[in-house]
């Protein structure tokens, strides 16, 4: 080997070391996430959306990607979290009101009967959230709630809710935000809750939480002191045709790409997909009895939710090229403290 | 002179002018402010606030700044830009409707008589806006009001609405950015209305604008494409009370900088100034005849528009110690385009 012929054989041993870095760090930004169509739609979505010259490239400002939250982003079995704390709270709001414990539907919440709790219906629902939510300020209510948090455990895996996220969206979060993506959390949850630990859970912050909204009224306390009231009245409700409607309401642009596993997500997934340029439409699929739940089509487990993985929504995503994410086969890692 | 005292003096030199260069950087933030206790009170709450260390220090996610637009970011008068772009526009609506040229108040305003015009009511100007306003896509929407903003001429100026900003206000917008605010408007007018150019004009996202907002109703074309339609039902007043209630809506957190210029501010200034910590609540007072307007308190001529600038609010600011901002004593330049 001639002495001429050292730089080269240098510089290309850099610039392999340099490509070999960047292979590494691309894969490493997905590291839950299973090699398959679903990992590599995303990361030819990023790549043409976020490199100068491509004919995808799409501006930093317009770089906007929602997210539903439960089912999507943490675990909605065996209840919606919202909702659990609606019922727990309950027994709170009734030592203030005694008169609620004669009546229907707290009368079955404060019996206990989880059997019967299970048959509550969406009206119910409404009314428990109608009571449970409103009548403070919204700092009592983030503190409140906040308690809850640190001391409610989901019954399966005996954790803090907040701590059953989803490894590879969280990543998928932090891989669209490292790449200029502003991201949101679109649910169909009360806006006010998920802004409570948004920030620290999943580094969104609350002016990216679009959710269902209740109205606040501004008075001024017996001190004078100005505050916002939560009321008993439906601002926005963030579900199905409302997530697009809540989208333009806050954000006032159209996502590039949205991330689901409902109809509950279906009109926000067909609003981002409607546009000019690349998209991402994507649903998650629950196919994991052993590691989270198995429920909606291709599990043969029917989805009883209130918003379901139907199995025309399934034929949709398929005509429409929209990518189905299996949590068995996609991903490796289901929870942060999984091994 | 001693050898050895020359790098002292050396250092001395470089502090004495890295030190120089702070202070011209700071000062040149500003240029359009004149010294006094307007420009004082900005520099003094952003320099608190964003140093580490300080004890009014504010971490980053936190900093929030709300503008009003009318009347504190641009000119209001003689009429709002966003009633001016409706009042043109029953004329395109009316030749698609012309059943509304036979009633009021559209028959007064297909009139051209001004007299008249300025006689209209706010019942009337808001069923003008509704009318204007909805029935069609956001993207059309948008559309249809960018050509307006780019034919449309201010009739004392003689050049477009979106080239009547204060410059003082555009040097503070940017201020607060440089130091990790986030600024956001908070209007009163149309929430969509701002949107379409607030990017462009102030450097502030669409999703960073807060306003009065119909509804929005997901709906599908003929052709089967999801859309958005604008709707005639009101769907947040951003005004007055409605300003708080819609920076809870949108972005959840309470300001720590509120700007504006009259009483349908007066509750976003006393909703920002009601938190821990350092705060700064500002009114743009308008009295300089010459150079713009002069209207309110101090001025001997009264303001006349539907959110005054009232003795009362003048009271409230003294009392609480709001900053009130001279446009005639604070302001060295009110336009870019002034010399």
């Amino acid at each position: 080997m001639s002495q001429q012929k050292k730089p080269a054989i240098a510089t290309l041993a850099i610039l392999w070391i340099l490509c070999g870095a960047n292979v590494t760090q691309a894969q490493d930004a997905l590291p839950s996430w299973n090699d398959g169509a679903a990992k590599q739609a995303i990361v030819a979505f990023v790549t043409s959306t976020t490199t100068e010259g491509k004919a995808d490239f799409v501006p930093p400002a317009e770089r906007i990607a929602t997210f539903d939250q439960d089912g999507t982003l943490w675990v909605e079995h065996p209840m919606y979290s919202f909702v659990m704390y609606a019922l727990d709270r309950v027994h709170t709001v009734a030592k203030e009101r005694p008169e609620l414990a004669q009546v229907e539907p707290f009368k079955t919440v404060l019996s206990g009967d989880r059997a019967a709790m299970a048959k509550l219906t969406l009206p119910d629902l409404e009314k428990i959230i109608a009571v449970t939510y409103t009548g403070m300020t919204v700092e009592d209510f983030a503190d409140e709630l906040s308690r809850w948090l640190a001391e409610a455990r989901d019954p399966r895996w005996k954790r803090p809710y907040t701590e059953l996220t989803y490894q590879p969206m969280q990543e998928l979060l932090k891989y669209l935000r490292d790449h200029g993506y502003k991201t949101y959390i679109v649910t169909g949850g009360g806006q006010d809750f998920v802004r409570v630990y948004s920030e620290r859970v999943y580094g969104i912050p609350p002016e990216q939480v679009v959710g269902t909204a209740g109205e606040t009224k501004f008075t001024y306390a017996a001190n004078g002191k100005p505050e916002l009231v939560k009321e008993p009245k439906l601002l926005l409700n963030d579900n199905g045709v409302g997530k697009p409607e809540g989208i333009q309401l806050v954000i006032g642009r159209r996502p590039r790409a949205a991330f689901g596993n409902s109809t509950g997500d279906q009109q926000m997934l067909e609003y981002a997909t409607a546009g000019e340029g690349a998209q991402l439409a994507m649903l998650v699929l629950h196919d994991d009895a052993k590691r989270e739940y198995a429920y909606g089509p291709a599990t043969g487990l029917p989805d009883t939710k209130v918003g379901a993985f139907t199995q025309a929504l399934y034929d949709e995503a398929t005509a429409k090229s929209w990518t189905v994410v299996s949590m068995k086969n996609d991903w490796r890692k289901i929870f942060t403290f999984d091994e």
